[in-house]
């Protein structure tokens, strides 16, 4: 396709409605356009960018041996009464009546659903462990949505849940999804810190919120800064070896890392001084193991090694795929100013999804998700800050 | 991953809900599952097929020329307050109040919201002719869901709009269209034939329906039995060459081929009588001219050639994705039965489909999207017709 054929309407005025950054950038660079409050629509250039993140977010899922599947936006208000969530979940929750009266509601997250598809067909531990995950858009009715799609309403999130017989095992699949988190991460060029979190309405014991350091973060985080060191690398990770996978997640949550639900001023007064660090971050994913607590209200139960039908154990695990690239989507400068030098270093690291993004005969783009944003702005937009106007491009 | 791994529930028993025999095979080899009335989960091997037909989908439109982007699925209410089909859609929309009160609604189509995209952005004829397109859910709230994703409620499609500067050009995007229709039917192994058609709710003077022969079909159509000897196959077709595609289209809809709707009994009369045929059809498609019936109403408008505005002339073009697929997997004896030995044969050509659908390390698989279909129910399941029992597979 010749670029001049192509649809990538940018924008010389900052809307009004932009309030970040990356938001401001994301809509006068041609990615997006508000349809509604918190909903978008994704415009060329910005769905060939999603369409990477969906395909890398897909693809080291796989890598880690969990199943796809898709399961529907819209799930019947019954399954959620079995829960006990359909009251419980609050107004963030879209619920809907259907023309003959039935309740429905727009799935905020899934684990009725895929609890009653696992109920529904495995009832022996022989089956196990199984992760299934999908990649659907969801719908959560937030009271202020703002700063674009990182906090929109319609948004596309990877959510995937792992069925085990046992505590252990269940474990096993939540070291397994932090790994298969942090290599997405480092392929998408994120330096992204797993933080002990609260479980909130999900419920569960065990969980940690992947948080990016950045200046519009929206929660005050606590860390060692030992832990931006770390990285996976080019290292091989072999998903059916619960040791390795143990000692990767080790080396990642030994380093202090708390947000303020969590934080501990004690404990983080261990940490020598010269490492303490304070900052906001941005939540870019969230991975919990909550045991039965579905499974007991929904009768999902398999038969043991020894017979018995024990309730199964569960854990789900999120990246919101819409989400993140508002929130990766600054130019360097912003970067650098809010997270440091390292960080900023880290979350700027080669990524050809804005490569791969660009029309064929596009003069070639830089590597990293930022940098794409930057680069579309200053080729092709008036800068707000440049304090001269530019031509505009020849097809608008 | 290998088979044992996989997620492929087969059932031994043929789901009472299912009332045709292609909504049967597909719940009972494990490709979907009910969610709620007319609203699915897709497994894990049904999955694969439908991003396949997703695929084969996006790459016609592309070699169209035509410019993927994506619309979200919640669309305010205003926007069609505009256009006068909020109220005049009837109950099929499903409306939604959000936690502010705010009047949404679940597209059903997407014409208000492309229109608005497209007044936002463009204002000359020099950024003429465009046709966006997007695939994404939709939800038409049918009083009675039924034949599975076939009439489902919540349906993939893809649905795209050309924006020209005079009716010819208008035209001419509608001829691309029914080429690359043509093509993805082909290349799907389906034999779907253009009928000029009613425009509905969607409104429009140039409409054609395309339908595939099938005894489970809603309509009576009434065709010249020539039309099922037209092929492309191997023909080149250059998107950019008006004159070849009024030519393919010529061949496509010269010979009698209507549903009940628009049916002309003396104008039958004139087929002979060998090449008269009377069957029942199923829609898998439908492309429409409409002129400036949204433009108008919203304010669409670009400047001319000769300097004056004018409402841009729109049509709008659409493919269902996940109903598709409903439509053709029933195995080939149905089929036959159904529609005669030539149909019969070319909707059971070969397609890479579903052998690109099978997990690795299964058996390889037939090659056409019935076949498959049968192959997985013949070899996973124990048949309800061959009246004895096989042993069920080793993993359930």
């Amino acid at each position: 396709m010749r670029l001049t054929r192509y649809f990538l309407p940018v924008l010389k005025e900052t809307p009004a409605e932009a309030q970040i950054v990356s938001h401001r950038y994301m809509l006068r660079a041609g990615l997006i356009k508000q349809a509604g409050a918190g909903i978008y629509s994704w415009l060329p250039l910005g769905l060939r960018v999603l369409r990477n993140i969906e395909r890398i977010v897909d693809e080291e899922q796989q890598k880690a041996g969990h199943i796809p599947l898709l399961m529907p936006t819209l799930q019947p208000a019954d399954l959620w009464r079995e829960s006990g969530r359909y009251e419980a979940y609050g107004e963030e929750m879209l619920r809907i009546k259907d023309r003959q009266g039935r309740d429905l509601l727009y799935g905020p997250t899934n684990e009725e659903m895929i609890t009653d598809i696992f109920r529904s067909y495995i009832s022996s531990y022989r089956d196990l462990p199984k992760t299934l995950y999908h990649i659907q858009w969801k719908f959560r009715d937030e009271m202020r949505p703002r700063f674009g799609v990182m906090r929109g309403r319609e948004f596309l999130m990877k959510d995937g849940y792992n069925f085990d017989v046992d505590r252990e095992s269940a474990l096993e699949a939540y070291d397994r999804h932090m790994v298969s988190y942090l290599r997405t991460y480092e392929r998408m060029g994120l330096k992204a810190i797993p933080m002990r979190a609260d479980s909130g309405p999900i419920g569960g014991e065990n969980t940690h919120e992947f948080l990016v350091l950045a200046e519009t973060g929206e929660s005050e985080v606590f860390y060692d800064s030992a832990i931006l060191d770390l990285q996976l690398g080019e290292r091989m990770v072999n998903y059916e070896d619960p040791d390795q996978l143990k000692q990767i997640v080790s080396e990642w949550t030994t380093p202090y890392a708390r947000t303020d639900e969590t934080h501990d001023a004690a404990l983080f007064a261990e940490v020598p001084e010269e490492r303490r660090r304070t900052s906001r971050g941005i939540e870019v994913g969230q991975i919990f193991y909550f045991g039965t607590k579905y499974s007991e209200a929904m009768g999902a139960t398999v038969t043991n090694a020894e017979g018995a039908r024990v309730p199964v154990e569960m854990g789900s695990h999120g990246i919101g795929v819409s989400v993140w690239w508002g929130r990766s989507s600054r130019p360097a400068t912003t970067t650098r100013a809010s997270s440091g030098p390292r960080a900023s270093r880290h979350s700027m690291s080669a990524s050809s999804t804005c490569v791969r993004a660009t029309p064929r005969r596009m003069p070639p783009a830089p590597a990293s998700m930022p940098a794409c944003v930057h680069w579309v702005s200053t080729r092709f937009m008036t800068t707000a800050t440049s304090g001269r106007e530019r031509s505009s491009p020849p097809w608008t």
